[in-house]
């Protein structure tokens, strides 16, 4: 049986979504247990009626809640009983909790997690590691995309060996293609780290390194994971989301403009549908935080109940390919070739 | 009048593009003159029968081309022959010479307009700030985009104030809006490098600072210019770049991939081909290296004759408006304020 705490509260569909979602996962899933935490009446209400198990799902009264606007670690110590901190005490003290998917702050999360499930022995720093959807129907992951505005040489090697791992596990992405996020592919390229970087990920165990990537080619298909500084990663990561959401938004305008278009558009309603569809984040689950003790997986603020299924069932699969333990073998097998 | 000296080799269509780009710059801005630079019977071949003014075009031999895959600071040292450095030491030694055009390698034109033609007083680097058309039909510069991968807060703030003084001198834009990319919109937010430079771009003089921009806002029309290092620039430019172009090469393969969506895009070829219009960065001038001690425009090495042609009439705006000049007092306005 796998366990995961469920954080119901503090996305922009709390807890309708959250609750819906872990109903959708536990169907799909048979041997998955529940435990959601948040203001127990409201979740009560949002059960009322529905069809599912009642053996499969606990829920913890936490009737706080930590917005983003909050400062992290001073929300993180105030608001005990926030359904965010009680799902994160359960990861601290109960064993039998494998994880938890929360679609709250992010800025609360990283702090309780480090701070308080703590991170697999050897692991530097946590990071975050999305996915996108490449261009040929493929995904590509980036670590880190924000947990770390400051990285080491060695924090990018455990970002590769993580990733490489999450992808292995999630996805079944074999050897994964690993790239470095650079300004030129050439392997003098970039600043000190980029080029000290690239020796070390070629020398490192268990990471497939093919090299420099341009961030143009981050949708080519070409790659697998990219490491890189949290800055430049979330940089990355919103620019390219950006442009393609900014461009949807253009053609959908230039389209009302003028009635030949809209009759065009129609025609190809099916393909512009299918477009949104591949442009919608939320089809691709959370952003995970590797290097903790714990599976985390954070969906987006905006995600509904498809999506929040979506971060359950990714959270499970990466338990049940038991990622925390091959990420300490890993992590422990680079460890002597430490800067 | 306004010399201009136009390095005709190195792009991926020179000296084609490169002379007849020159032409086409020389009809429209009458008090305009070139010096031709590169393999000289190779540029008479392409003026041979053209329509032109001789007395406003000289050419000077040069048979050598610095190509992209040279090492840059050995490039400039060993080819002082080559289309581009013959071009620079014009720049250097004829005080009639505003600036100069080029297609051809990014990095031997920085090491050689930095060491040869040198920085206006007080300028700590040159920076690049390419332009990007923005989604409500405006343009958005970023400064640096690749040239400085490691900068300091007294970086930041030239940046800022020699970008504000481009956009106004050669785009007619009051009080450019600025903003300083990060990775959230709060003060606080980012780096060491991004939470100091925040206070300090608010208090620079010159500067209409408006606060933090996340690279997904980059294309909104909510701003004129972006300061950041050149690594996180670049990272911002070609993730953007690349995910417009990216979808549209998605769209099209999709549409080609069904009958009925050929049929609707048929209906909508006028509105698809604006789309590539807009999307081709030839429309939008070229990449200009600010600070030196004249004029410096970098085209796409792609460019065609059109392309190369808004690269000679930017130069010429700049150099008309003064640019040079308005920047060094920029410059000067703010060094007391020094880290």
């Amino acid at each position: 049986m796998i366990k995961l705490a469920i954080d119901c509260f503090g996305g922009d569909h709390s807890p309708e979504a959250n609750v819906k979602g872990a109903l959708i996962a536990l169907k799909s899933l048979p041997d998955l247990f529940l435990v959601l935490t948040g203001d127990e009446e409201k979740i009560r209400r949002e059960l009322d009626g529905k069809d599912f198990d009642p053996a499969r799902i606990e829920v913890i009264n936490a009737p706080k809640v930590i917005g983003c606007d909050e400062t992290p670690t001073v929300a993180i110590r105030q608001k005990k009983d926030s359904s965010l901190m009680r799902a994160i005490e359960l990861l601290r003290t109960d064993e039998s909790v494998h994880g938890i998917v929360t679609i709250g702050s992010t800025g609360a999360l990283v702090a309780a997690a480090t701070l308080r499930v703590g991170r697999i022995p050897g692991v530097k720093r946590p990071a975050f590691c999305p996915i996108l959807p490449t261009m040929d129907g493929g995904i590509v992951g980036v670590c880190d995309s924000g947990a770390n505005v400051d990285v080491s040489v060695q924090m990018l090697r455990q970002f590769a060996v993580m990733g490489s791992l999450y992808l292995e596990c999630a996805y079944g992405i074999e050897r994964p293609r690993v790239a470095l996020l650079n300004i030129g592919v050439e392997a003098e390229k970039g600043d000190e780290l980029r080029k000290a970087a690239y020796p070390a990920l070629s020398e490192t165990e268990g990471v497939n390194f093919v090299g420099n990537m341009e961030s143009r080619d981050l949708l080519s298909g070409g790659y697998d994971l990219v490491v890189t500084d949290g800055f430049a990663g979330n940089v990355l990561i919103k620019s390219t989301e950006g442009a393609c959401l900014e461009m949807l938004k253009k053609l959908k305008k230039d389209i009302c403009s003028r009635t030949i278009n809209k009759i065009g558009a129609l025609l190809m309603k099916r393909m512009f549908d299918e477009e949104k569809r591949f442009m919608d984040y939320r089809n691709y689950g959370g952003s995970v935080l590797l290097g903790c003790k714990k599976i985390v997986v954070k969906g987006h603020g905006s995600s509904n109940d498809a999506a929040v299924a979506k971060c359950i069932e990714q959270a499970y699969r990466m338990q049940a390919a038991d990622l925390t333990e091959k990420t300490a073998q890993g992590i422990a097998a680079i460890a002597p070739e430490a800067e």
